[in-house]
């Protein structure tokens, strides 16, 4: 659709987590990522571009490729761009995308033998969650699953940050996670979950075939409850003075294990 | 000294980079923050606090310490820390510090068997950087060199991200990365870079005794002199899709494994 000022106003609203629940849509910025939505299962409402954007090779690339997918292509003004581009120094391309909502019980995947999941238990920090997605994605995990409290997925800088890994890795949303473990328990899942006080140290995991790991908040790691559901309390040793680890980089050096040798 | 209209407007001025070379100072907000902070070696120039800073016990109990070990404080309205603060809710506390440059030579430890030193080659989000300190000050990382392309380590948000370990972890700054690998090999150090194609599993390194590790920027990784200068190149072996993995995440994999038994 053309920019009317009050489109772009509905989109400048997309910064915020309510406009996106709303509309279920979102945005995203950015040559890189745009190449890897528009070529995604994901749907390209509209894309957005400058006339001053075309002096790049890259760009034009991707909207012939956005022409060819018949995404609704729309030239608008570099002010106009301004108005609707949460970004200072964008690169004159805005997609707004529908959001996509996988179901969390199709990711536990019934009839495999092998299966990984993730989830997070109430991860607040968009960073966090763009890198832990992104470091799913290269270990191999299957899918993610998401707490209801944890940051909107679709956060433009959750999105930015998963460095593309959004657009074709799973992550259910809004999931009420103890129901979700209690039923991967009775389909062979092992739970593993990180505590400081675990009683495996990560070196020494080796990680069942089907395993569902949960990492927690920034502030209070995973809930007592998700605790007590929990298999394996997985404890990452310390040997300096700081008081913790990033939840990111323990996530990440958690799944750097899962490919040692399965227990089972 | 009391916040005049001009000292404020200074402070404020420390938000960028320039500023804070030029006067050598630096700022920390937030309560658990500045109890590390005025504990430790660092100096502390002036504490500001407003009235209503004073309901929360923990506040008061640091000003007590501030004040026991000769800080400057200084009463203010709230107004006026609106004026300095970056941050939008924020504690009604705020300490000036000064900076800390321990120099590289020190932190090679010549008369010591073992060592563990971490270089940066170009990290330039604050958060990254500030993760990466925490995780080399949790696996027991004896000092961190940054190359002089990197982000500022008195950078706000690299304080904040490196969740206090900034006041007792020492990193030197503006280091010239190649002339001190060379000196560190001299002194019988081991040089680690971490590489897409590196011939050694992470999951799979001994690190020697006296080990330094280098990682490279978010966007070009290690240069191609570090790498040349490199004894070892460890790679982290990818199972799914994603292009990379995040520097912080990268880095946090690497020094899980330190404490693995020695090579030699």
């Amino acid at each position: 659709m053309p920019l009317t000022k009050n489109a772009a106003k509905e989109l400048r609203a997309l910064e915020k987590k309510k406009a996106r629940e709303q509309s279920g849509l979102f945005v995203v910025e950015g040559v890189r990522l745009l190449r890897e939505a528009v070529s995604s299962h994901f749907t390209m409402q509209t894309l957005y571009y400058t006339e001053g954007s075309m002096d790049d090779p890259e760009t034009r690339r991707l909207l012939t490729e956005a022409r060819n997918r018949s995404v609704d292509c729309q030239q608008i003004t570099g002010r106009q761009m301004g108005s609707i581009s949460g970004t200072v120094q964008g690169q004159g391309i805005l997609g707004v995308m529908c959001q996509e909502r996988p179901p969390a019980d199709t990711l536990l995947r019934p009839g495999s033998e092998e299966s990984s999941i993730v989830g997070l238990d109430g991860v607040a920090d968009p960073g966090n969650l763009g890198s832990i997605i992104r470091s799913a994605d290269w270990f191999g995990v299957h899918g993610m699953v998401l707490s209801r409290n944890c940051v909107d997925l679709y956060n433009p800088k959750v999105v930015r940050s998963t460095m593309g890994s959004l657009f074709h890795f799973p992550v259910a949303v809004d999931v009420d996670l103890l129901p979700l473990l209690s039923h991967a328990k009775a389909m062979g899942y092992t739970v593993y979950v990180t505590a400081a006080d675990g009683e495996q140290h990560v070196d020494r995991v080796r990680f069942a075939r089907k395993s569902f790991i949960v990492f927690g908040s920034e502030a209070w790691g995973v809930s007592d409850q998700v605790r007590q559901l929990s298999d394996v309390r997985v404890a990452i040793r310390r040997y300096g003075l700081a008081e913790s680890l990033n939840v990111g980089v323990a996530c990440g050096i958690v799944l750097s294990g899962l490919h040692r040798m399965p227990a089972d």
